[in-house]
């Protein structure tokens, strides 16, 4: 991992770096308070489909976790996402951009899954890459790990969850099963640790049956699902607040 | 309202009163924050059935409203449970309670139902007068007001915030449209205050989809339903400081 550039901002410092996976380069940035100097507890998070590691969302909600959490904070540009992106790729999102509805998103397509289900390999990899780093160097951060991620970040959260004990808390929704679910149901059942999921009533891309059966699928002991009014853009900012209730009661006892 | 009894304990005021409805006595108890002077929000709590205004889960919720919330605190003892059971109600409560496999209760009897339809009634005026006696006199309490109950503490909710607009936020739960829905769906599409209502996804008494289906017809905007895993007595502690941080946001933002 190399830092490229570090600043701080009202108690917040945001260190943006380059992490190396096999043969790629992957752009991220940690957040950390500028007033701690003991190891914090650290939350990666995933954004979503279209998004990137700086959405006005994910900012949002990591300077939250830093100022009221006290955490550390971490995000990647997903797999074709960011500053990841082809001209190509570039092209196609403003295509699918262009298509939405006022508020509401048009419904993934068959191709869109298969592109999502592609690059959640890799995904998992940079993440687990991302954690060998820090293992490696406790002065980025040395645990313990949470993960925060809907949607798209639900989508590579499964596999990672599934398959990655470092991570031992996790806030994940906007999601649920779909086609035969027989994968997402494996991964879920496999995944043990305290969970949150958040789910939007009038989710446009997901349907309830299948948010709330992926929930029931999961193999926590602890896990809530919280319900929300409202479309796939649309988790109420007050969640923000129980993410930092939940983070704090899983990763500041251990 | 007269008071019976004070005392203090750990930072918690614990005052013992009578209230006076019609031609009814009813034994309360409102716990106040040691240190506050200031007029500070107040939530009623209304117990479950078979319960009291001083059973160990509304003394622990009572408790952390006012130890790290700051809140005022009330609860009744509902028609024919508490001080106020009559020498036939305790038997048939103590034959019932005998009827409990381990931590799962028995169905609700239609004659149960009707019961506490009757005693809703009741209630509903017995909360009420509560809240006009802290109207005439600012000692007590001066709102904002917010609602606390589950079970029988929504079976008794759902009418009086109906009607009741002196309480403008309330936590709900375990409970599910029964019987033909109409009267509850009346009742919750009336209530348009913000909401936190928990559920359990394993409730041997309320079914699921009448669960979801209450909260889906509650008038809110905003209204949030939190479920977890578990049998109708067993709301996970985790939910107390949820309850916290909803009145919190409600509640002291007037």
């Amino acid at each position: 991992m190399e830092i490229i550039d570090e600043v701080g901002e009202k108690g917040v410092i945001e260190r943006r770096f380059t992490l190396t996976s096999g043969e790629e380069l992957v752009p991220g940035i940690q957040w950390l308070p500028e007033s701690v100097t003991v190891p914090r507890p650290t939350i990666l998070i995933g954004h979503g489909g279209t998004q990137h590691k700086r959405v006005p969302n994910v900012l949002g909600l990591a300077r939250k976790l830093v100022r009221t959490g006290g955490f550390g904070v971490v995000a990647l540009d997903a797999p074709g996402h960011g500053d990841r992106m082809t001209p190509e790729q570039k092209k196609a999102q403003s295509e699918l951009l262009a298509r939405r509805t006022g508020e509401r998103l048009s419904p993934l397509s068959e191709e869109r899954l298969r592109a999502m289900a592609s690059a959640a390999t890799s995904a998992v990899s940079e993440w687990k890459a991302l954690l060998d780093d820090f293992g490696n160097d406790p002065k980025w951060a040395s645990g313990p790990f949470g993960y925060w991620g809907v949607s798209m970040g639900t989508a590579f959260g499964l596999p990672l969850l599934a398959t990655e004990r470092r991570i031992t808390a996790a806030v994940l929704g906007l999601s649920a099963l779909h086609g035969d679910g027989v994968r997402q149901t494996e991964q879920a059942s496999a995944i043990e640790i305290p969970l949150l999921f958040l789910f939007q009533w009038d989710d446009e891309l997901m349907n309830r049956e299948g948010g709330l059966a992926l929930w029931d699928a999961f193999g926590s002991k602890e896990k809530t699902m919280h319900i929300n009014p409202g479309p796939h853009v649309g988790i109420p900012l007050f969640e923000r607040e129980a993410a930092v209730a939940f983070f704090k009661r899983h990763l500041d006892e251990e």
